[in-house]
């Protein structure tokens, strides 16, 4: 090699061989001499963001699209910043490494009062902080990089969240040899064949000759089993539901799909398939309050066949450990061995939406979400913000291929902006379609600027409603807390580097007008495309209406 | 009462007790309820920030110029975003008490998956997580609610230095009797009379017939003892200097101010006034690497009376227990008690600053912080980000009354834009003026809209350099990480709710550009004013260059 290898190039290859090609984050001057190797890399390429917690959203994005992220940022102030992004990674399982710069090791041993530190001389107060929001961190030394780096990292990639690694500059252009073993081996495989061979058996006992339906969630995707899961339902003809959180796994446009199953809040269609079917198959489903308003899901246990992350049981019988993947090929092969499987008749089909209000009307947000699905296409990224745009995006019908992203575990407002910028740039053939609040869009507005200096063409469709009021729906109505400041948001873009050749800033009252620059903005592909839609301050979706109602305190 | 009061009625009337008049934050579904208490106190009054971060920074900013501030967040998401902030006013020394809304004790008891949490059922993880950067914390219940409420509030006034309390809504609305104590009791002395008598005679054998200079800096300011420390100056004739973090602490205006000391990197006059002194009495000194240009200072310990928080000492001899505000005390009655005390001489005045480039050519940094020193008056409360304007503006002649706050210990990019906004509210008979670089301003620009949702009036300078100039002075001059989105400032209070009632865009080139928009700015005192100049992207001012060379990597 013309130039010494060394452990950042080390670090850096590793990341790129998990998954990445790109990597986010803030300069800092305890970062900047091995931002120098991301600089020169071949296999990476650096993204800067407006700040820290804008760059752990835009790697969480990239890592619910890509499978994995990276991000850099500066010791104290610039981790503890990315803190909360790195807390909803972990929430809702987004595998995010997340390397710090810290003062040289000679500066950490002087113990004296060095910048971005406490002033105390103790340099480990924050690989504390970030213990209960990480799977694996390490303080990498010339003595240890090799290992921690690779064991933080294949962590992280095996539980799918987020690792920290804290990284000297000092340290990080120590020379060191590239890796020689692979960073993925043979995976290992914690499946007990014993327990598989039971769980076959109990359910060739458990399914024939009860009325079916299938739930699937959140952790299918995270365990990249979405195309598993769509073989199962290919080869089967059960109905089907999701909970929002695990939204667009499967076929919405099917006439197996019940709809989205929300608790009491559910749709009478899905309701009954979910809780009055003699066998519910479950698959890696997590209950939360938001998207079962308040646990208020009515499920006998008895029926549940449930196939989790390591677990999978019958009726309450637990079969552990078995991988999901391995529970799904069980799952699979039993249902088309040639038993009895009777699908839960649906009660009633889906009908397409009948618009509620008239095109020369405000725009209802009963209607709206309805509209915006009907513009959606198989290439689209949706990111709904948690408020009015999750709870609304939630409960509709969307195209077949459309991946729909949001956070209602975390539920932090304002991630979704960075976050489908992450996805954008993860994604490159594919096109992001942002659902968010004027409220939510506010704390994290300024990401806009890298949207357009990166040439994303995101659909960033703006619910201007005068703040909170997703927060009206739960307490405070008319209060002044749930008001922001009037923006002018169609300057925004403009203000953050947009002119007429990167973005075009839309706005829109009525439904008619919504139509218009719907297709408008779904035919200019090379822009940033800002649509702002005014809705009544109090107006809400009607699952938000009854999930409110359960989480009102 | 016609209303019963309760626990949040009495957390707030301590708040208010403590000084706040405002209190900042965000609200959260788990906040919301006794949000109601403060909109219905007639003590305090509700701001709400953009987001938790910028809430953070706002109190700080509040904190440092009305000795107390307060914010509330919501659990999780809304605590983890602001905990930089909170990180931040502990290695500043900031009093701020943060106030968390979390889940109700039956939805924690519940150990289900709330949302907001990690999902494990736990919800004491956040509570520890803040734990290295505060003084106190608390679950407030309603058995601990008066006691533990009292108790953080005092160690948050003793300490100066931020305290946390995690409050359900179900546990504020419990019924509680108003305090019977005052919050401050006739106030704890640490002091130690046996040590201050020992002080005193220490003092009157060392001082006499020693060429001699006076050091203050931060804690003088954080303790208060602004006007003690002016009444010594006031009654002797010696030198003085402050490091960068005391600056404006004393009169800089007099023939006995030497100048900012800031190690190798200080001017010649400073330098020997400090260095070659034979007593150098420091008071509230506390030595950083960004103060000192990494350590650089030349003192030998021997000659030195040190004044700390509650430890004095002399030539290395310690007396202790002994309170700051009496040793300044003693020290005061010393110097004044007719024996000799011969001020060190300065070797050169300070001259006033000759201009280096022409009002018609481009503004140099090595002028443009003296021309915006020349345009403050008494009234400003200056506040200038961890970049050129801080070392910029540390090292010329401020006007008599300027209060200058920077943040060279923590030095978190964009914090000065939120905290102008804080210690503005603070302070409304004051105006706010904001040093910040475009690369800093870009991390938390969405704060302007409450500027001017508020009408606060600040003269905002944003120094457009095309990225981060203080890295590029670093490392990394022309790399791409250094660099910025451009964004249109001049676009960018209209966009965030500006219009030509309540704020006004400027953009200047050249020195006497400058010098007429700052007299303009000068005379509107009803706007905000932003001030965009344009500098070179890699013009440092002098003691930037002096200082990033201690710095590199």
């Amino acid at each position: 090699m013309s130039k010494q290898y060394t452990i950042a190039d080390y670090l850096f290859d590793r990341i790129a061989e998990a998954g990445a090609t790109e990597i986010f984050g803030v300069p800092g001057d305890f970062n900047l001499t091995f931002l120098d190797n991301i600089i020169a890399s071949d296999k990476l390429r650096w993204v800067g963001n407006t700040n820290e917690l804008n760059a752990g959203y835009a790697a969480d994005g990239y890592a619910r699209e890509r499978g994995f992220a990276a991000m850099v940022t500066t010791f104290g102030v610039g981790e503890l910043s990315a803190i909360n992004a790195t807390a909803g990674s972990f929430a809702e399982y987004a595998p995010v490494l997340h390397v710090v710069g810290a003062p040289t090791m000679a500066q950490q041993h002087s113990q004296r009062r060095i910048h971005h530190s406490l002033g105390d001389g103790v340099f480990n107060h924050f690989i504390k902080m970030v213990e209960p929001v990480t799977v694996a961190r390490a303080q990498i030394t010339s003595e240890n990089a090799a290992s921690e780096i690779d064991r933080v990292i294949r962590m992280v990639l095996k539980k799918h969240r987020p690792g920290y690694l804290m990284l000297s500059q000092d340290v990080a252009r120590q020379p060191i040899y590239p890796p020689t073993t692979k960073l993925i081996d043979s995976e290992e495989n914690i499946t007990s064949q014993a327990a598989l061979t039971d769980f076959r058996q109990a359910l060739l006992d458990f399914l024939p000759n009860k009325t079916t339906t299938l739930m699937a969630d959140l952790m299918v995707h995270r365990l990249g089993l979405q195309n598993q899961l769509k073989a199962l339902i290919a080869d089967t003809n059960i109905p089907y539901t999701t909970l929002s959180w695990g939204k667009t796994l499967l076929d919405e446009q099917s006439t197996r799909w019940a709809g989205t199953y929300a608790g009491v809040a559910s749709r009478p269609v899905v309701k009954d398939a979910v809780e009055s079917c003699e066998c519910l198959i479950k698959i890696g489903v997590q209950y939360t309050d938001t998207t079962t308003a308040g646990f208020s899901q009515d499920i006998d246990e008895k029926v549940v066949v449930d196939l989790h992350y390591e677990r999978t049981s019958i009726g309450g019988q637990n079969f552990a450990p078995i991988a999901l993947k391995d529970a799904l090929q069980t799952l699979h092969e039993v249902m088309t061995s040639g038993i009895e499987i009777t699908p839960k008749p649906l009660c009633a089909q889906i009908q397409p939406h009948e618009q509620n209000g008239a095109d020369d009307e405000a725009v209802r947000q009963d209607d709206l979400w309805h509209i915006i699905a009907d513009h959606l296409n198989h290439n689209n990224l949706v990111f709904a913000d948690q408020g009015t745009a999750y709870f609304g995006i939630s409960d509709v019908r969307l195209p077949e291929g459309v991946t729909c992203y949001g956070q209602p575990m975390w539920g932090s407002i304002g991630y979704t902006l960075p976050a489908s910028l992450g996805a954008a740039i993860a994604s490159p053939n594919k096109r992001s379609v942002l659902l968010i609040g004027d409220g939510s869009a506010l704390l994290t507005i300024q990401e806009i600027a890298i949207m357009l200096q990166e040439h994303t063409n995101p659909v960033i469709i703006l619910i201007n409603n005068e703040g909170y009021t997703v927060e009206r729906a739960i307490h405070g109505e008319n209060q002044p807390y749930n008001d922001i400041p009037l923006c002018n948001w169609q300057l925004i873009a403009q203000a953050f580097g947009g002119n007429e050749n990167n973005s075009l800033s839309l706005k829109v009252e009525t439904a008619g007008q919504l139509k218009s620059a719907l297709k408008e903005a779904a035919a200019i592909i090379d822009k940033l495309v800002l649509l702002e839609v005014m809705t009544d301050k109090h107006d809400i979706p009607p699952l938000l209406a009854d999930i409110s109602a359960a989480l009102k305190p």
